[in-house]
């Protein structure tokens, strides 16, 4: 069902890192055997580690403690632990123990303290968390620890995801890996987002925390809403420095060109599997006063329901493009937009221009990959935001996701 | 397949108001003599009027000029001319032209300065607007002037809507009458609402545009999202004064409670019309710091995609409902929220409830009409929102509507 899915190339392993999984069956103890629900990033050294989080105010206690633990040990972590199948969010005051109990599962995993782990949690909402069954299969994770077992990682945090979601960059001898899983809707909210990058790369987490937030606002939250995420929405990104002593990084914008890169392509496969998305859709806003502004005009037309059924629809109804642009709550010139499907120009200066021809837009949003581009003739800022269509499949999923 | 459509007492005739219609083929010629599409409340005098306009940054010159003339000329105003079929927006510098053409042809109707007359379009964006074929139809609409053709103006302005909507109060001797067309998903964007309602109690601007607004704010902007509205969303309200003689109005909060009924009972038979609506859901917040609040709180609710299609569902997902408060913006403390369908309450204190049942829960969810009560546990406000579910429907009727 997924938007031309890239064939990815094996991840690559990144010195000072073990991978291991395990099949619990946590959704449901049919399952336990049957798929990949823990995932065990482990490091063999203390990792300076970033973080980004969701801002929605129900979040669930693991990003609570993951944020915390950022914060006050931010220079010695040892262990990612993460989950699928339940989400741990909404069960009330239990939220914190059973997450605090995910998270000793891991110390004693690893061997270190509750202080040195960060966990994550992503599935259904509101359902008790099977922390025994977690337990019970934490040997088999960490029996299955080794440094290429990237793939099986992916797999084991995937809930409704029709594909498993990494990809390696290398920045001289440096490497970079991230793992993630989207699926949901994405856009506007509640699809829980997952990724997890570690690296060799020598960085502190002085360095590497403002980094990620300028990337993340690049990458992952030009596919998902500010202020408008799940419970459970978690980006960690950890750096072992073993690789230090190899040759040293001089250029910290070319690591954080290469990590970009990484999020980019693993937020783009997000969207590529989003629930019920039949076409992948670019969204270039140009000639904005602000990144900001380009990226709140971008959002309001990937949100649309009628932009996003009108994509569905193969219907270049740019009047609901300039509708949802009219929406966005920044300042607008009315009479400076133009806006372009692929090479097809459609307005100039806010007008439909004389030679677009109907057909010609509809060829466009006929094709499952297409760009809008939209300037809006005001500055020198620009953004890219990436979004899929509403149709059917998307209802059929979520209509009867739970029950 | 709108949701249990009142069964309406037939529209009550307002002193010093008479009604025509015509069939022009707006949206297209052969629709010519087939269905109604333009609409004209003609005013024996000049009329006080109000009006609540659409937020949106490219709305239509329509509204624009409606607004500026409701500014200028509020005591003077003698004709609405409404017309469905093409929304003469997202047309560039030709919008301005067309609806002032628009404008001057109600004028002529009805023999006053086009400074008197308001415009509405709804219908398709960015087609050129047919201004011919509407004078053609014009002295059609002149020749039907009545008092008692309330229901054929209803007709008149419907786009999408599979039902006319109106409905009557009296308050004393004097008598308030409205129409309005809604369809579309309401929330979160984009269908077009028209309201117009008349009244003969002597009212002023002065005493009219505030009460508009506090009730705009009660019933149709609790069906829709302030600033996130399509490009031509109009309310007007005009007072002919003509009943003034028979009893004074001696209490404006009589009038403003029984025109709040008026715009809640237009307002709700337009979520019950709602594309693909199987369902209608009240949305009653209480326990708020303040209105506005209770409002955001509840339009959280009715507009996240995940919520609208678990009612689809009929999955009980509190969950989901949950994340969406917590995505509302506003502060609230998730230990103290209260969660309840109809009778059968699900949360308290932020917890589920130990008594609750699921299938309870799922009872509730599965009819045609509930309420789910939200309590923030903060303070003494509260609102209600009225929403619909997210369906298979919906994505038919808007990957389809303009192809």
């Amino acid at each position: 069902m997924a938007v031309n899915p890239p064939r990815l190339d094996p991840p690559l392993p990144v010195p000072g890192f073990n991978i291991g999984t395990a099949s619990c069956g946590v959704k449901s103890p049919e399952l336990k055997g049957k798929r990949q629900d823990l995932a065990l990033i482990m490091a063999d050294v203390d990792c300076h580690a970033a973080g980004v989080f969701t801002q929605n105010r129900f979040r669930a206690a693991c990003v609570d403690m993951g944020q915390a633990t950022i914060k006050t040990n931010s220079e010695n972590i040892r262990c990612i632990v993460a989950n699928s199948g339940n989400a741990n969010a909404g069960v009330g005051e239990m939220e914190r123990v059973w997450s605090q109990q995910l998270i000793e599962a891991g110390a004693e995993a690893a061997n270190v303290d509750a202080d040195n782990v960060l966990s994550a949690s992503t599935g259904v909402i509101g359902t008790p968390f099977p922390i025994e069954r977690i337990r019970e299969g934490m040997q088999q994770a960490i029996d299955s620890l080794n440094p290429g077992n990237w793939e099986m990682a992916a797999n084991a945090i995937r809930t409704t995801d029709t594909f498993a979601k990494w990809t390696s960059r290398k920045i001289g001898d440096y490497t970079i890996t991230g793992i993630a899983k989207g699926s949901g809707m994405i856009h506007p909210n509640m699809a829980t987002m997952l990724a997890f990058i570690v690296t060799d790369a020598p960085l502190t987490h002085a360095q590497l925390q403002p980094m990620l937030k300028r990337v993340a606002d690049r990458s992952f939250n030009c596919v998902s809403i500010d202020g408008d995420t799940s419970t459970n929405d978690t980006l960690y990104l950890l750096s072992s420095g073993i690789g230090l002593g190899h040759t040293p990084l001089t250029h910290t914008d070319e690591f954080e060109a290469a990590l970009t890169e990484v999020c980019v392509e693993l937020a783009q496969m997000i969207v590529r599997d989003g629930e019920g998305v039949s076409k992948f859709v670019t969204i270039e806003v140009t000639g904005a006063a602000s990144e900001a502004d380009a990226r709140t005009v971008g959002r309001a037309i990937a949100v649309s329901p009628l932009v996003k059924t009108a994509f569905a629809g193969s219907d270049a109804n740019w009047g609901r493009i300039l509708s949802a642009i009219g929406n966005a709550g920044v300042e607008i010139d009315r009479n400076r937009i133009a806006l372009a499907a692929n090479d097809v120009r459609m307005l100039e200066n806010g007008n439909l221009l004389s030679d677009y021809r109907d057909e010609d837009g509809m060829a466009v949003f006929a094709q499952d990959e297409f760009t809008l581009h939209v300037d809006l003739g005001l500055g020198g800022a620009s953004a890219t935001v990436w979004t899929g269509d509403l149709t059917h499949e998307y209802i059929r999923i979520n209509a009867e996701y739970r029950t």
